[in-house]
């Protein structure tokens, strides 16, 4: 809207305290959404959806209690909860047109929430015959401020984005891993240390370990909620809660969280949550984990598809899309390569986020607006591209068994279970003797004497180089 | 174009060399792009504007440079050159639906210029009654490969951003800054070292040694552009150049430096352009540095700005907006923290730039897409928050003289010019005096007696508290 | 060691599979230590003290197990756990001069620790005049290799020093916040919002958020606590426990577990904990937010502080040292300086142990030392500082208890609770009309008639402007 | 000198402004260090020698100017002088015990500096019979505040740390990479982008892309050189170089610079010079980009002697030492670990730096002391490693050729060259029949017809399927 009202050509004229403005006569905003446009022609970003769902929600909540504690009347709060839910739906997101780079606070965001509020409850109320007006400051924003409404919307929208779509998809890709780990249980192939060979691994005990670093993601998540989860609504202007009737936070809260079901709760110390935006650094910081963790795996599963004739070729990664525009046929880990930049941006958010923390003095930070937009595209993409890895990639997935197995016995680190018989340096010198002669480990072993000087038995020797047993303790 | 292509009825079919694929009937492009929209629904992010723009124009030039080296046919180069002109202008934008998060070579993004060039280019010479058919591969990528050609767009959507966006800006910013040093040339304040009171500056100084730091921001761009402006073109699929025949490289890049007027040069050495993004990186860490240096700025102007009441109170903000939806009257400085915001969106973008440089190896770095997008946003933010800084906030501001002068002498760190006459210890014991009697320096030096006793003369202690002459050396 | 070693000239000749090589003749390392103190000249950084001591207890527990269950001799494995108790001591540190700069699994470290084990437990074997011998490899490395050793002695000594170091020292820390908190609860002064005059707080309003805050950074210590005290002992090479008994992992976890006094658990996945050091990434992101905290923190105390004429001037900072070497008898907050950097360093040690994820791939990461030597510093350093802040800072803070007083009635926010008499707009016009006239809100509300208009009546505005009563909800 | 002062015996008393302290009797400085000492016990870190060293050179620059303007008596300069040279040598650095985590304007220090100094000038004075006496702050700081002196000591230390050690050590590496790139020059392998089998390079090429990409580091060093070289010396306390005589700056510098041998320059502007460390975070920032290239050098190289069975195996690592405790034979590529961990320290302090930024208000950054010591560790931990790199691993690696040679043919990719003869979507037919035959292209080629269709001669094909010919253009 910001870039188009250029062209608008019908304008009404609004007021607020510092004088009048021009206002497309279509929006349901007002004077302050309007100069809030105008001040701060930045980046074209907006409010996430999410965020504007959260900011009704917390204004139905506030309603209510206002209502419940007799400081709106009720006809009033009523039309505001109406209001409030039309903005809830996502039908109305173009009347939020305020840039992510706005004022600190998210006053701006905060008063064009009241403002379009105002604008549909007003007109409800008319339909209603009511001659009764909602003021956006007086009536929408009662027993509230910016410094406690935005935050606590931006902890409502992370908690809902956390447990509704991030938890959901962390889980559907840990059970597609699952699924191929179970599928590729007894695929033995070379274990990697270094990169260099090592003692074999099944394929399955690769995926089964991939599956759990995601499930820990999810760990990772639930042990930030309760922090998250906390929100400072009741405090107001500055912690003390100035202009809530007794009894505002905890019955708006409450009502917060049984409309959401989400497990919100009240901030223990309203002057922590109102100058600090701690919980939303931790839950990034965890989001940083989780990109940390699907790059590790992207990258182990891109290095297992390498090939098809130069690399490990190990694992077949479906072919979606042709690979190059010069190297005819050539097939591309496209997937990985998406969910790896992903991680890239969700670990660059990350940085926004926590930097942000700098932006705090006294009683209120004044960097939400961004922290809020990046950590909430940051649970957007990690969402969106565990479904994607899931479905166009990990369940596609094959093995090149064959191959597989034939590194598993070329890695001269099954010489390992030798150590017991004859220890680490004998074990040693046969390791470095077929390495340097090109031979397997049991070649190097005969030609070395063992089995001649008695050192070793045949049987000792087949079931010290039987790689799948290598593949468990005892 | 991606979310509304489920609501689109009309399609047609469109082949490539994994087979058929449904395309929206009015797109013009073809089967990669529509598989990369259906690959990769991850952020809604597409390419930047300048990104798009620059595309084109390396299109346009490895076109001519064929068309000159007799790799292309004169009218088919000539229709892919009226093609990229098109797409240039950005009339085209919807057409280049592909999100950020894709291969990481960035070859959806190649294939689907390919594409809308091929389409474009075949309508005109249908147009032109001509029977011939521009082919994406063959002819409009021929002589390139997206492993050359994607990275030398982000170069030179960068040099341009750079050159003909961001240093403009911050000349501007840097000029308001000046101004203001000049008009403020005379107003003497206390110097701050630890927040603590020191001697006094001229907050014309000050505004001078802003304006300096903006000025060595640009010195830092330039001292990037070297790197940045030189692209890989002509190292082809590798870096070694295959399928260009001799000249290419220097031809097209020619041609390619003299459409833009960018200082656009050939890579040094085409393994190291080919497999590494290390000029990006430079480039966002000297973004990350001038986004350091407008925090700085911006903190220091929202300090003297604090008040009214009960900060600093040295400088008067403009009010652009009601500052709180809950404390009436109340006036914040919101394009500071509109700036501060942009800052930290800057510093995190460079960590998802530096960071995509670990996902590069042997000859290709795949996170192109994600660092194009996150330095090229950079740039942009950069430069729309320079010019709002400068029109909204630094043009309007107003000292407040008189306070200033006020604590200017209030400070006990005047005490420092007295050092040379009576030596720093003694000065120390004149400074503590003061501040724990809440006097002046001057009454410190009269209880304790330096005048009765002779040490200090009356014009020595008159010129050495002459707070003006405390501002410049001698 | 590493640069003294030129001055030594006794050496004696050591070998291990590679050859022979000149170690000190005092050295109770051997030569794989040596090879490792030459191949690595890098830094001059060794392991931390914390960290020799968890390999130690480590080596102690596998002794144990590996006794248990007869894979070691008894006589053996008594003499490498007493070897192991001097370690732990610190008392032989010098014998570890491997650099952390070294191989990536801490196979180094791993190997100098077996090494002086087998020398110190020969000693010992020796003086019981036993002729039996310990091999660094096959008896104190039994059932044990570098990548599980390595990684579980940094997961015990991160859980060590967070549990038994930082927790103390923040609870100390939120002690000494809270009895200030007491102390200054009844001193009222202006709120700041955007660092604007807001609505008044009390000072110990403003304690308690801190203290609170730092009782969030314990409880982000414990929530990280389950996944960094989960260790992988027991995988061996690659986390299939290749070369371990059957019950060695849950045996010698449970012994580490019972010496240590630590919650320590057997890695759930030991392919996942073989891999990845996701556990410390979220341990040092957790480090990263308490960081931030004490940034807040210091940062608002250093502006409280600020002055003595020209700042905020609200509290008095102990006087710890000269501050200046020109300007006489400054006084600086050196402890919050000391603090903030502490934070900075602990923000960039973060970067270096998540980074240091990328260093992952198949079986092993190869940034394990560098990321215990960055986390145990984090932990070190802000251990110390939560000290020196409550001791050398926070014990001493004084209020001025009348400028805080008068600065909270001269915010033009006092007017707030006019909204619900007369509203949003009225009260915005009182505090404009305060603010242009350097009038109080009291003045402004009298000037502009409304006592006279019967608006307010003098109760009702004696109510509204107690400053006190603005400090809570109702 | 901080942990081991608790055994010191015997203490003399010292005076400064804030009274008596106890100093340990052998110390050279004097009641202020001791009480920085006492105050700041927090890491155990203190100044890097080069700092140190450039301390003293500082000093002696501006003992000499005083001299000539006369501010300082010539017997005392002189003897300050001969002080100062003693403390740059190096044999005096355990007098200098402050930590790192002191005042964030590094006053301790310098008052370490100017204390020592005035101990060593006044016994030299003393020797030479004279009764004149040094004092640390009127003699030794005169004209000089830390304020300027501190931060001018960084960036002397980083200008001769990056001059004189980092570009040769750079060079070396450059220059190791360049003799391999020779040597390696007729080697053919495969190309790989996305990790998948591209056209062929020789492995010259690659190497020599790895020493261009060293090049550029020096290159990205060089162009920060003019701000990092730039110093606020003459700024005193608050850049307007209050109590120094008019030319003092651009004496001392100019005495700094020759004395030096460094290129040195005045600030262009005193107040942006003494308020931000930007040219610090420049010289970080070029760091971490020689960090990242020096990452990727060492993963390609990892890479290529990934093996020797299972990876890559094109290149052979030199073998410095045993590489795992539990696989007996195994060598890992320990020299690119080590550098690689470098690396991420060299990325996470350059977090450190820049984060430090934020640290400045007004005319002071108070987070100079930790800037320096990372920027300077990092410069140190580069010099380092690349020493090492060259010396231990570049030179001695050797390449398997034949292996290279059989993949370079085996990479589907050389179909590439076809694509001129019969297009690209033929070609990729060839490739796909290949890859999914388990043939050569060749023998795909032949199966699909071509030669019997007389679409391809056999000359063509042979031509066309030469790897060598593919490795340039034309």
């Amino acid at each position: 809207m910001t870039d188009s009202s250029a062209s608008q050509t019908e304008y009404r004229i609004e007021r607020d305290t510092m004088g009048e403005v021009k206002v497309p006569a279509q929006a349901l905003y007002r004077a302050q959404t309007q100069r809030a446009v105008e001040n701060f022609p930045i980046s074209g970003r907006t409010l996430e959806r999410a965020h504007i769902e959260a900011l009704a929600r917390v204004k139905k909540a506030a309603a209510l209690a206002n209502k419940e504690l007799g400081v709106l009347d009720a006809e009033l709060a009523d039309a505001i909860v109406i209001a409030a839910e039309q903005v809830e739906s996502g039908e109305l997101d173009e009347h939020f047109p305020v840039d992510v780079f706005q004022t600190g606070s998210g006053t701006s965001s905060n008063m064009n929430t009241n403002e379009v509020l105002a604008t549909l409850a007003n007109r409800h109320l008319k339909e209603q015959g009511s001659d009764k007006e909602v003021h956006p400051n007086d009536h929408v924003n009662a027993s509230q401020s910016s410094n406690d409404v935005f935050p606590t919307s931006v902890h409502v929208a992370a908690t809902s984005a956390l447990v509704n779509d991030l938890k959901p998809a962390l889980t559907y890709l840990a059970e597609a891993l699952e699924a191929k780990a179970g599928e590729f249980g007894s695929i033995v192939k070379s274990g990697r240390t270094h990169l260099m060979d090592a003692t074999p691994v099944t394929l399955g005990q690769e995926f089964g370990g991939y599956a759990a670093q995601v499930r820990y993601g999810i760990e990772r998540i639930e042990s930030a909620l309760p922090r998250v989860a906390e929100v400072p609504l009741g405090g107001t202007a500055v912690g003390t809660g100035i202009n809530t009737p007794l009894g505002f936070a905890e019955k708006a809260i409450r009502s917060l969280a049984e409309d959401s079901g989400l497990p919100l709760t009240e901030a223990r110390d309203h002057f922590e949550a109102q100058a600090n935006r701690d919980g939303l650094v931790e839950a990034s910081g965890q989001l940083r984990n989780i990109a940390y963790s699907l790059m590790k795996i992207n990258n182990d599963l891109r290095w297992m598809g390498s090939g098809p004739n130069t690399g490990l070729g190990e694992l077949a990664i479906p072919d979606l899309q042709p690979g190059s525009s010069i190297m005819p046929g050539k097939v591309n880990p496209v997937i990985c390569e998406s969910a790896i930049q992903v991680c890239a941006q969700v670990i660059g958010n990350d940085t926004t986020v926590a930097l942000s923390s700098t932006n705090g003095a006294f009683e209120l930070n004044v960097g939400i607006p961004v922290m809020a937009a990046n950590l909430l595209e940051s649970i957007r993409l990690l969402k969106n591209t565990s479904y994607v890895m899931a479905d166009k990639m990990i369940k596609g997935l094959t093995a090149n068994e064959e191959r597989a197995a034939f590194l598993a016995g070329a890695s001269p680190s099954v010489v390992t279970p030798l150590n017991k018989h004859i220890g680490y340096e004998a074990a040693a010198e046969i390791a470095k003797h077929a390495v340097k002669n090109k031979k397997t480990v049991r070649e190097a072993v005969v030609e070395l004497g063992y089995l001649e000087r008695g050192e070793l038995t045949e049987q000792q020797l087949d079931e010290a180089l039987d790689v799948l047993s290598m593949t468990q303790p005892g």
